[in-house]
């Protein structure tokens, strides 16, 4: 399976997706600044795998630094964490990652500095690993919903090139096929990155599945044909109320999918829901460069000086979302806030198909 | 004003709007299979200005043409239409273009071939006069729809370039400027060949509107931010109970107007209606070569050898549309029928703002 982050050698390597599919080529992080970089341009994208990568990269920085005790070593990682977090604004995962290592070095203060160094490179590890768990989790509760024959449009790349490996969106899709179900996929080629037609068919390619490529102005018209069956796409980050930030146009999929009585799945590990935000109109929104929308693959495509608005991703409110798929089952988005209820009987949650 | 095609020293002058923005070139065709490549290869689109082309492509073939009499003369024109019919199976105008050659031949049937000939041309140049001066009707009956300082959104290319002149979905925003009002655009990029990133925000900059480029992905979040205050469209083919066929996505943006209270205008000359056909759902929709989504400017997008689904257009149906402008005013689409009824009081089926 390929890997869209990996610690290795004492560095953060990181398949170059920027170049995906043309080149497979690796970029060997020697400094969290690497990382960083990668991160907001593109070359590692995807909430999980951006998370992991921030993780690793603290990880790689941490190693570099000369402290005397415990506070001054976290006084170091600081201004490094806000790097880190600044890359990217919608995606929650780093500063999950981050909260998570900080909690990891609060817990082990009166350790040595070089055993603090160590736990954060396990700690990365760790992130990766576990996310894998997750990811093959959300798999099983989420291929429940794929019966044998369906065809499952997905948006942009929740797929293992997003993540520590498996994909989110993907998962239920590999583990259905594993159950021996034949299924379909329907790429939507999400510009203006373009991470479905050139990630998603990509990976789903390498894994032996039947994929589609269609430009996202097509998922419409194949929905009213009746050619798809149900919509499973990732998110940035999810929140309290059920509704989902994810990549610019799957609210567009998922207003399509709820007319056309398509069920419309979220596949949503919990580290990407934020149960700290009330409502997905608070999620902050990036803006990115013109130049995604006015180039590709370097070439112009728009006039010159015209002028152009980039929002990376966009708000599907929670009453568009049949489901949200995570490790500890699928649930109705209204009842993504009692996940955080103490004692609550995730049994009686759960929905089924 | 920038004209898409143009009849100049017996020729058939055709901008070639496949290298627009970039290039301003000409094809001069001096035959009509230069003009159907034209019009199959997307050199020249747009409903009107390919039954426009389509026409002058048929008069230009008709003065080659040995004959000695009549029925000769018609035999000779009989596979020309049918070359012309065949370079795309959607849009209506191209059959209403040929069927009013000949008519026009078969009124003048006992004129000399020479006579004939000299009367294609007049025809084929009326054609693109009238063209104009529905565009201007369209104008003024879609301005009255927009108030000062809206935002319109529309979605591929429906403006000078689509037309003789002016457009159909263009003319109300140049009206409703001309009237004095403060109006700005957002146009759709609309893959895979991005009329609108290309040829919309080209001739709108031209024509000095403010106009915002967007990915197709970003129009559902920008409604449901309220920065949409109005949808305009053009028509490939709209039909007798008011089914709309234009550019794949259209069904899509209209979905969203709709769930987002924002009216879903069509600007449709009557050429562009055919009465004949009960329902949407018999549109033929025009399957286009793969490369259009796997190659943008020549740059490879996506793997070797991926599937790829390129449908041209699609069908939105007439709930979604809030009137049909046409050059006799605008109507709600299950009046559209009433428009063929003898009698018909058109005062009272038209629907003001």
């Amino acid at each position: 399976m390929v890997k869209a982050v990996e610690w290795i050698d004492d560095r953060v390597r990181i398949l170059d997706q920027s170049k995906l599919p043309h080149e497979v080529t690796f970029i060997d992080c020697t400094d969290h600044l690497l990382v960083a970089d990668a991160i907001k341009t593109l070359k590692i994208r995807g909430a999980p795998a951006i998370g992991i990568a921030a993780a690793m990269g603290l990880a790689r920085a941490a190693q570099d630094i000369s402290a005397s005790g415990f506070d001054e070593f976290m006084k170091a990682l600081e201004p490094i964490m806000d790097t880190l977090l600044m890359t990217r604004p919608t995606a929650v995962n780093i500063k999950w990652a981050m909260e998570r290592m900080k909690k990891l070095l609060l817990k082990n203060r009166d350790e040595s500095i070089d055993r603090l160094k160590a736990l954060l490179i396990d700690e990365a590890k760790a992130i990766l690993e576990e996310d894998i768990e997750v990811n093959k989790a959300i798999g099983i509760w989420g291929a429940q919903f794929i019966r044998d024959g369906d065809t499952v449009l997905t948006h942009c790349n929740a797929g293992a090139l997003a993540t520590g490996g498996y994909g989110t969106a993907t998962a239920p899709i590999l583990v259905a096929k594993e159950q021996g179900k034949s299924v379909r996929v329907v790429a939507d080629e999400t510009r203006p990155v373009l991470q479905g037609a050139r990630l998603t068919a990509w990976e789903l390619m390498q894994a032996g599945v039947d994929v589609t490529v269609i430009t996202d102005n097509s998922a419409g018209a194949l929905m009213r044909k009746g050619e798809i069956d149900l919509c499973i796409v990732g998110t940035d980050r999810t929140v309290r109320n059920g509704d989902v930030a994810n990549k610019i146009g799957t609210y567009m999929v998922a207003v399509l999918a709820r007319e056309n009585d398509i069920p419309f799945y979220v596949a949503a590990p919990l580290s990407s829901i934020d149960f700290s935000i009330p409502s997905g109109d608070m999620i902050p929104i990036e803006l990115r460069p013109d130049e995604e929308v006015t180039h590709i693959r370097g070439q112009q495509i728009t006039p010159d000086g015209v002028k152009v608005l980039n929002m990376a991703f966009d708000v599907t409110p929670a009453k568009y979302v049949t489901a949200i798929i995570t490790e500890k089952g699928a649930f109705r988005p209204k009842d993504i806030k009692k996940l955080t209820y103490r004692g609550v009987n995730l049994e009686e949650l759960r929905i089924k198909a």
